[in-house]
């Protein structure tokens, strides 16, 4: 673990004044102690929980119950905690206490990484306590990826890209959305960690679904075009792209759509540098469809940024006026979706650089034509 | 969809007085409408949700972004209703009151499945609204499977059961953990929906994590002894079962703890009636081993409740005075941990019964003795 990350936080914590931070966020604990959750999501309940740490200015506690105290013990530089089982927001509120000792303390917390009735526990459990909102210190603590982590998400995306070669090489007319899916899922696991979420597979309509689930019984004709969406995972940090595929030559309004969504990307992509608010990013494609008459059809926002999680800050989305910084590093994936023909979605991830930005995608966006 | 769940949830709408439920948990929305989320986990965060669902006495409606729209469009009974993106609570106040119309309400929620910020955001946005706890009314909806829904469970148990015996073909001495994991993970995607959680294999030493990260170099010895526990999903129901293999004959040791967490399995299996509290289910297991003088190295709870979660209602766990009813499912699986030795689990999952337990796991669990 980067003995800097916890050294960032407690220069935080020192100028708020907060004597210790509770960390909820799996992910945030992972960033600081190196303690790897098994559970999906960004949430842990306080009565079913993998493990909190709470940082202190000198030392780092990881509290756990049985089921992962064995696991906590053996990382350095963390104190393993046992906490009672079944837990509840007094336990951890006593073990808290305990922890930082007696008197009036103020605490950092994560509003979004608790659940609402776990959060009142807590604060009723503990009236010596000041919370503190500490959310944003600590995604902000993840925002910047060192040039160690941009290498480990690059070859992140570099495993997708394999696996996209690997995709186009397998598919065939015949064959079902979900056996497409469950390759590239079984691709990813066998030569990464992982997915960094479910593929996404959908043939012909389907595909005007942002998020989609394969289908068992769906099966790829000659003429269709397939939107393929997945990422591996290496090291904890996730991949994330989307590609089309035309089985046999794209037809005008296929290649059309392709071509609006790619200028689109391209134009957000031109666009990415230091100082650019979010909004402004997202602006470069959303205006760029409403020129060509096709806004409506852009269902969702620009990006998100990626590292450890799937999607974690910036968001690339109207209304957020964040600008962008060097060391960002997110995805660009505008899309159009009509119901009952199709969507078309291109999605590459990159680095934010001191003068604009590093693609971590190789795969190319040229239009690719299958043999069907 | 089986109308009697919605029908269910008004009776106790109308008991309680309130004009509505807004449901967010995604298990809970799939049960009343169909719509099936792709995110694993039980809470939306209200920034990135998949769909929310608003019951009212006489309509349902589905809240999602543009991303999900064309799917609950789809969806008989309901009516979908596309919400602003990027969303906040303020967005989902004002829908909400737009359908549930002008003047003072009183709306369920669910305190345990919308994350602290948004709780507080939500009830900020909406100073007419009485917001009232409905986590148990909507969990008690689920606590007592119909016979329908027991056949779907069984089925899932049973693809988990014939997983076991395609491991117990497959496993050999020299193969890592990741890839005996990797095995029954494909297995299950192929021959199910997918895998419950991911599936723990851990062996020798590393079974004494009750939850475990399969290793990629961890390679199979003779004489060692291997845990796997799985499940897979059948129509979205889960199954999950734990089993011990032992890769040659048994040692003593081996052998008198997996007897010590077979007698408690069977004892709490025999005390399972109408009428019993879930902690005297748990005690049964650990007053067992507290006569064996291993009351310590019992490091979780007996079991929990199992459906379209993999973790739902009840929990058999120490402190839980609810009493179990005919319909309820859930697992017995004590285990025994031991740090640098290993551990042992046994796992069934069981339906109650008019007169004890009907149990669902059809795989043997005389020890498994392989050659190896």
């Amino acid at each position: 673990m980067d003995p800097q990350r916890l050294e960032r936080l407690r220069q935080e914590m020192q100028s708020a004044g907060l004597d210790a931070v509770f960390v909820s966020n799996p992910k945030n604990v992972q960033y600081l102690t190196g303690f790897k959750a098994m559970m999906p999501g960004e949430v842990q309940p306080i009565g079913d929980p993998e493990g909190f740490a709470l940082v202190r200015p000198s030392d780092v506690h990881l509290l756990c119950d049985g089921r992962y105290i064995a696991g906590a013990r053996q990382l350095p530089g963390v104190t393993a905690q046992l906490i009672e089982s079944p837990t509840g927001p007094k336990i951890i509120a006593d073990k808290i206490k305990e922890l930082v000792g007696a008197g009036a303390k103020t605490i950092g917390f994560e509003r979004d990484a608790l659940l609402y009735s776990d959060a009142v526990g807590l604060l009723e459990s503990s009236p010596d306590v000041k919370w503190q909102p500490a959310e944003e210190r600590l995604a902000g603590l993840r925002l910047i990826k060192t040039p160690e982590e941009v290498e480990l998400i690059r070859k992140a995306q570099a495993i997708t890209s394999d696996c996209f070669e690997h995709v186009v090489k397998f598919i065939r007319i015949g064959m079902t959305e979900r056996q497409v899916a469950l390759e590239i899922g079984n691709y990813l696991r066998t030569q990464s960690e992982g997915n960094s979420f479910d593929p996404i597979v959908a043939f012909g309509e389907t595909s005007c679904h942002p998020h989609y689930l394969p289908d068992r019984n769906r099966i790829l004709e000659k003429g269709q075009m397939v939107l393929l969406d997945f990422g591996s995972i290496h090291e904890g940090y996730c991949g994330d792209m989307t590609r089309m595929l035309f089985m046999g030559k794209a037809d005008d309004r296929q290649r059309e759509v392709y071509d609006l969504v790619l200028q689109a990307q391209l134009r957000c992509l031109g666009g990415i540098k230091p100082g650019v608010t979010c909004h402004s990013l997202d602006a470069l494609c959303r205006d760029y469809f409403a020129e060509n008459g096709c806004a409506e059809q852009f269902a969702h926002g620009t990006g998100h940024g990626v590292g450890l999680a799937i999607h974690e800050a910036p968001r690339i989305k109207r209304g957020i006026e964040a600008k962008v910084e060097p060391g960002m590093v997110f995805t660009v994936e505008p899309g159009l979706y009509y119901e009952g023909w199709g969507g078309v979605r291109i999605e590459d991830m990159i680095v934010v650089t001191d003068t604009g930005h590093d693609n971590l995608t190789t795969t190319s966006k040229v239009i690719v034509e299958l043999d069907a």
